[in-house]
């Protein structure tokens, strides 16, 4: 760039006399873009065909059918399926075509509201929205300070201040990772409780077991009242099928006390193409089909209209070394065919994001990580899970992870606002004004849109080689650490009404004096 | 996993029985990822409807009429468009709606083959193909030994046989980077020979001015033969415009010599939205297509039927710096337009790929340029330029990052097979046979398949945290610094007939004698 070009780019920052009302109209832009959660304005990225579609829509009839699933440990679900005219033997379940579907489509909502103690940041799920939630589940964090080490409560609640202070993250998440200092079977209430005090987005209630889903529910009836409970969806909730073809007790108990009191819940079979599913992609999908109408039938069995979400979570597996593997191709393409599935199905869609088996915020973490989440957003996802800080497949949650993550969390953001077709967008004036072998920094159009014009990551670098080396020849992993700790410094708890605090804090003492603390789940 | 798991995993490095027949189809399977370029079975992310393409149409036609192109320094061009029937004044053309498309439209190829010195990798240019390319153009390179130094011509051999050992790659490009340890009048010489020398792929010819250009189709006649060059695609093109609306006599020189040859060019606007086009993307589009659309006229002009792609280079600026910006969501969204516009206007469509402002190979670099090239190939780009390498803006040449970078291209190429529908990938026998609560390691069907199921990327670790240390904790970069060593110890140069050899020889010994050494353009 020449001297004067710079000089002109700088005179970006002084903003003419139509400045005004341009100032306005780019406030409001960047209010949209803090939206509580994308709308969709661009399309899907359908990678079958309308032929394909029909294929795995039969093979998963096929396995209901011939093959069946079983539900484990749980004779009331035995039972729910058998009134609602399907085979039982044991604990086998067997259904005829098109039962399942058409149980679903009769009455599972196309769309539905997951509601925040903010009401401004409540969240839709279906109608082509976007959420996009923290990583959830890692016993480890990993940050560049300690490397990597166990998980506390204070990482719980650092992480939660984190996600609360990034505009582009739209779900607080769960278990954004294992405080282990904490007794297993008691922690679900202090990481219930550091969602509900340090964020006012839409949270998780605890995925296993009925008790730890009661617990979940008794202290969102806390926070919202009892009876918007019961007629609002305010608990968000993953039930993972053990594939192949089975759930268990300890997810179907959770499962019905959600779809009970009508909280959401995404049926999501987690496989590894290979071992818990054929090692093919359109095998792995019909098996995948097949569980979530199983599963999305009894929630629907249990309370007709429930909120409830197919999901898939379909990685891969190493045919060298039996590890998992992220941000592959055939992950990819089942995503965007079960985003297609869970269209044709009439139900929201939900998946995972920033996937990678990386051991460090480095160049395969975000190849890897940044592929997987751009094609959940192809395929139409309205929730994404782990859309920021996963690492080491699912074992650690990184601080800086979260942080270049949160960069294209916004990118998407923005992305899926689609082209600008307005008569400003357009420009035609402005190529008008400046004409052939002229520049446009300075052009009144220019400084008329400077401020909304473009996307702003936070932790990449564009300046100059000599400048980045004047501020510490830094990577990325280490402007995102200054991040975490400035967001960190910077987070003001949004209020909480002292009355609801105390309530919680007492339901939580007295949970936690009715039962010896444990390590294990 | 378990230790039973494991044992199943490691079961899998010992087909059983139907063994060689399935290891022959994995085998062909290999060679089919090893093709000489991607045929894609997918389809495209269209952004833009029908209206929204017909607006951008509309408007870049308004700018051919209203405002025109300039063709500067180069009285020849302005004959041909005044005897087409274009309206010129001065250096300024301008165009009757339609006029350019037209041109275009009856003559230009919508698909066409380039050759290679060794046939079997020749690569096709349309007909949804998608070719990948490396860098082009860095002056400096930057490895984890030495840094970031200017480049020399041991650089560009390294990196054209590291590229030449790399087998998602299918075109050796050009400028892989600049020798600047050679004379700048004198080095594209060097460049051809060391394409023709160190790889079989196709390559580009020197991009700026005539002369070069000249001397560009005088080796490939060397290479191929007179005649078979005057009737076959064997050279590569960009003519970069000079944005906006200008062109200037270095590009059209070299335009001039390669259509009136019958190679390939790529026209290809250059923009940063913001200072060489309007801010906006709709903005962009309009003007990138205008100058697209004079260029390719041109070309028809100039030869009636001469192999041409549409290209597009539409990045973006920092506002607040204005520094260029890579990855980002607004150049998501121009090159899928883009993409739609070239097919539209019926030629093969040349892009850019995995492009960063990032000055290491880290996680920006991967986040942006992850970003950069699947958007490219979800675009339909048969062309993609810069696929690996990139780094800096195009100041720097990567060797990690290249070797990164390749991940993603065998990534891309497995991805775009879309989903296989055979009854073996739909293995259902496997589903029935391996049942509820199992798992498929073991199984027939995962023992039949697993040599070619899933994509093995060479760079990225999915080893348990145990292994990565005790294999010395190494980041992507790190790992990729040895594959790159690898590479170049295990090169072996194609083999290239001695007498061609010596009158490439020859003839750079004679150009260069021919004139005084110069170290500007």
């Amino acid at each position: 760039m020449s001297d004067a070009e710079k000089t002109a780019a700088q005179g970006l920052r002084r903003p003419g006399s139509q400045g005004r009302a341009d100032r306005r109209e780019a406030r409001a832009k960047r209010a949209a873009e803090h939206a509580p959660y994308i709308q969709r304005k661009i399309g899907y990225f359908d990678i079958l065909g309308e032929e394909g579609q029909c294929l795995i829509e039969d093979n998963a009839d096929d396995i209901l059918q011939e093959i069946g699933m079983e539900f484990r440990g749980d004779p009331e679900i035995l039972d729910i399926f058998r009134n609602a005219g399907a085979d039982v033997k044991g604990e086998r379940v067997r259904f005829e075509r098109g039962m399942c579907r058409s149980l679903i489509k009769r009455t599972a909502p196309k769309s539905f509201m997951q509601q925040a103690r903010n009401p401004a940041k409540a969240v839709r799920l279906g109608d082509g929205s976007t959420v996009l939630c923290p990583v959830f589940g890692p016993p480890f964090i990993h940050n560049l300070d300690e490397g990597r080490r166990y998980a506390s409560i204070k990482d719980t609640e650092n992480l939660i201040k984190i996600h609360q202070m990034l505009p582009y993250l739209h779900h607080s998440g769960g278990v954004v990772c294992e405080p282990v200092d904490l007794p297993a079977n008691k922690r679900h209430l202090d990481i219930l409780y550091a969602h509900i005090r340090y964020s006012d987005r839409p949270f998780f209630g605890a995925l296993i077991g009925a008790e730890r889903a009661q617990d979940s529910v008794a202290m969102a009836k806390i926070l919202f009242g009892d009876e918007y409970v019961e007629n609002n969806c305010c608990l968000y909730a993953v039930s993972n099928t053990n594939a192949p073809l089975v759930l268990d007790s300890a997810m179907s108990g959770s499962l019905k006390v959600y779809a009970r009191h009508g909280q959401a819940v995404a049926v999501t079979p987690w496989t590894l193409a290979g071992a818990m599913s054929p090692c093919t992609v359109a095998g792995t999908l019909a098996q995948v089909l097949a569980e979530c109408l199983a599963g999305l039938a009894l929630v629907q069995l249990i309370r007709p209209g429930a909120p409830c979400l197919m999901g898939s979570f379909a990685s891969t597996l190493s045919m060298q070394s039996g590890a998992p593997t992220f941000g592959s191709p055939e992950s990819a393409k089942m995503v965007l065919a079960a985003g297609q599935l869970a269209r044709r199905l009439g139900v929201p869609f939900h998946t995972v994001g920033a996937l990678t088996s990386s051991k460090l915020p480095d160049g395969q973490a975000e190849q890897e990580g940044a592929y997987g989440l751009l094609m959940s957003v192809l395929a139409g996802a309205n929730f994404i899970n782990h859309a920021t800080g996963w690492l080491e497949g699912g074992l650690v949650a990184g601080y800086e992870k979260t942080i270049i993550d949160a960069d294209l969390c916004g990118n998407v953001q923005s992305f899926a606002e689609g082209i600008d077709l307005s008569g400003n967008a357009q420009a035609l004036d402005a190529i008008r004004e400046v004409g052939p072998g002229a520049h446009y920094l300075g052009s009144a159009h220019t400084l008329r849109n400077f401020e909304s014009a473009m996307y702003r990551p936070a932790a990449s670098d564009n300046n100059s080689y000599e400048q980045w080396v004047a501020e510490g020849s830094y990577d990325s992993a280490q402007r995102a650490n200054r991040i975490w700790k400035r967001l960190l410094r910077d987070y003001e708890a949004p209020p909480l009404d002292p009355a609801i605090d105390e309530a919680l804090k007492e339901f939580i003492a007295k949970r936690k004096a009715s039962m010896p603390d444990q390590n294990y789940y």
